[in-house]
């Protein structure tokens, strides 16, 4: 029996023609802008929509139905196509970036990696660099959806724990989704306008302010600037962008929560309050390294360790400084911190504090149990026990991340790049992150250097960290179409 | 309350004596020798002497008992306690080793790991080297004992699969276990003598068969040259060790059932037969790097990649050639390897190949619960249905031995090690193995370059790695002694 595949078909051609609006919306940008980039844009609009309108005729005479089955082809399918779309204005004349520099760009904006294989982006067209935030923006709206609509019933790494009311993953999901996704969406919205609002009264210039909080709030790290955030010399502009960064990692069910029902107090996660916790440590530790060794005063230094420690804790990847060049003890902080990730249900990549909170509950319960052999006692999070079944599912998650990790970091060793930069630029990779350590791949440096199969490398294990890996095995099993 | 650790001390104090003798039998093979150790080692085991005595004194009057809670406070503290004994003779002339150097080796012994601060082996006394042989061959047994007696009732990562017939962790389990270890103890000194006849049939000297015959079987990889196995020209030899390693990472107790009840098929485990196909694979393909690298013709490249690589899958950590010299593919598979192990239940360290096979099972039943939700299958291990309470211990046991080794290589990383030989080292010392990569801590260097902080907290971590970490965290709960 063939799979179905025509509902999620639909759903792409959909898509592909919102893609092929946001690129027709550009080409009056770049109009506007006087940039150059109006043919570039318009013709990277008509090919989309026409191959976004071919696939929606593929399916002529159907009425729109999706269920779960679908959703979760049409989600994954989505976070391999979308690049690929949003790649064709780069090829063309003035940008003419090479293919495969163009789809890593892309994949990088949509899985809100946000590492570039651009250099000079202070010079670069209006119209470009709007078109880079704006798809990690929407990729991060993209991400919450996924972790609340379709992590949960895939039950990958324990977001079972966050399932919507009804258990049920047949056909009947999908009104409920759309009202909950329309009010993440202008909380996700809300939250941009206040970053984009902050920025431009604390002195950025508008089109800055635009594009930053794009890539804030998302927790995606692309910058208007070759220099990142370290262009903005205003210290109360890295400490907006402190609180949006963390902004961006808390769970937006949580703000829904908060909203709807008031009352902050038990409506907080315990992984919001752990997030925190180990965010401030590990600012402290940075910023008492870099006083210690002399590298800022203890201002300064407090600064910069926050902006850069959150950016990497959150997977944004904006830099102020070049931390990667304040010494062994710093490189291996930093390089640790692209491990944590901020909560689940929000922007951010990485393997998320409440995995690393169940991990060490079911340590402590083993050892209990061993103990104690007569007293039995479940794994708890947050004051709830949780099942044999979701902690299995987060220890089969956090292997299967630091194997992804371990292969990618080898095929990049295997293919000449030095240790640091294979080991970091994989966990960048993996994590969501953007910038690795050292001064190829650092917050100095761009992935320009690495080559092709390097660089597809990289977009795939993006993609695969984006989708928290499991969701890519899903749809490799032949029986899941059965 | 006060914890009851009389019925430790007593038992601790019973080995120590034996250590004394062993000492005292050693001065004896000094004065055979005469190689100037008679004094060195007979003072040893007077001091020895003095203190296992002491200890066994403090207990007078007590008629010896033992439950299985001091079971596990002794055995985790003989492996603390023995190398500090046996390192007596080491501190004085002619030797002379500075203690955190006598500390390092003796732990290296006991645990079987074969990382050495000597250079000049071959010139060393006979009486020093047979001391380090023998004591690693002790040792090997030792942990044979723990993986049957105590770790499976700790239910240390997955290690309950092999309970003996009662689940009872009471009193009354001691004789069983005394019985079971006798049979264990025949046949483990049955393969060393099968394995010094061996060696002495295919060419060695008797003092350098003994040796090899100990440090083979207990997979602990101390030689009697600098060159290590390498110094044995005979292509014949290094066939002879990979069996008697492969040997010695059997689980014994399968030994046991084939010796007991005859038939091989059915009672050959799971585990053995994936041990011997990874071992395979793995030989394969370092035979055709080095063959097609150019660095061996087939035949020799065949010999020198299945002995290299078996002796650090098994642990062993014999080297006939500095395979980190052999490019940077081959370093990165050696470095992979130092991860695998051997069967649980075996002399070898490191994370063993079963927990492995849960990991991929539970994987792939995680996978296809996702696709079937209504279809309850549980994780297989070798035709048997294993709990969750297993699986989870497996996961946490992975999980915390990939902390160990990365808490490990940063601490040496931060310390002033560059980075290969950080990692490698840390591999090397939580897996029992030996030798690291590179050409400082490499099959062609030792550990004397390392500082007395680094070699510390190598030793400690050899403890660690050998008592399958979880044994020395549930010791340190204070629950544990209520």
């Amino acid at each position: 029996m063939l799979p179905r595949l025509w509902p999620a078909v639909l759903s792409l051609g959909w898509i592909i023609l919102a893609m092929a609006a946001a690129e027709a919306l550009m080409a009056g940008v770049s109009l506007a802008a006087d940039d150059g980039l109006v043919g570039a844009f318009a013709t990277g609009a008509l090919i989309t929509a026409l191959c976004g309108g071919g696939a929606v005729l593929t399916t002529k005479g159907r009425r729109f139905e999706m269920n779960f089955r679908d959703a979760v082809i049409f989600t994954v399918a989505a976070w391999f196509v979308m690049p690929v779309f949003a790649a064709i204005p780069l090829l063309q004349q003035p940008v003419a970036l090479d293919p495969v520099d163009a789809l890593f760009e892309m994949v990088s904006a949509i899985t809100t990696t946000g590492s570039t294989v651009l250099a000079g982006l202070d010079e670069m067209p209006a119209s470009l660099l709007l078109w880079r935030s704006t798809l990690q923006w929407f990729g991060g709206f993209g991400i919450i959806g996924l972790a609340i609509v379709i992590l949960p019933f895939l039950k990958i790494g324990g977001m079972q724990l966050f399932r919507l009311e009804s258990s049920d993953s047949g056909d009947k999901y999908l009104p409920r989704v759309q009202t909950i996704a329309r009010a993440v969406g202008q909380i996700y919205l809300g939250l941009t306008v206040a970053c984009f609002a902050t920025y431009v009264l604390l002195g950025m210039t508008p089109f800055d302010a635009l594009n930053h909080a794009f890539t804030t709030v998302c927790t995606g790290g692309f910058s208007t600037h070759d220099a990142s955030f370290g262009y903005f010399e205003r210290p109360a502009l890295r400490w907006a962008a402190i609180v949006f960064m963390i902004g961006g990692a808390v769970p937006f069910l949580a703000y829904l929560r908060i909203v709807r029902r008031g009352g902050l107090r038990e409506r907080v996660e315990s992984q919001v309050i752990v997030f925190v916790a180990v965010a401030f440590v590990a600012v402290v530790i940075v910023a008492l390294w870099l006083s210690f060794s002399g590298r800022y005063e203890i201002g300064e230094a407090i600064t910069e360790a926050a902006f850069n420690t959150v950016s990497i804790i959150t997977t944004t990847g904006y830099a102020s400084a070049d931390y990667s060049a304040w010494g062994p003890f710093a490189a291996l902080l930093f390089f640790i911190f692209m491990f944590l990730g901020g909560c689940t249900g929000s922007t951010t990549g990485g393997i998320k504090i409440l995995r690393y909170q169940i991990m060490a509950a079911t340590i402590f319960q083993h050892l209990r149990q061993t103990i104690y052999p007569h007293i039995v006692q479940p794994v708890r999070y947050g004051g709830h026990a949780i099942g044999n079944e979701q902690v299995a599912s987060v220890g089969v998650f956090v292997f299967l991340y630091f194997a992804t990790f371990a292969v990618v970091a080898i095929i990049f060793a295997i293919t000449g790049l030095d240790t640091m930069t294979a080991f970091s630029a994989a966990g960048a990779a993996v994590g969501n992150i953007g910038p690795g350590l050292g001064p190829v791949v650092g917050p100095a440096g761009t992935y320009a250097s690495l080559d092709d199969f390097q660089k597809l490398v990289f977009a795939f294990s993006m993609v695969l960290g984006r989708l928290e890996i499991l969701s890519v095995m899903v749809l490799l099993a032949p029986s899941f179409y059965r």
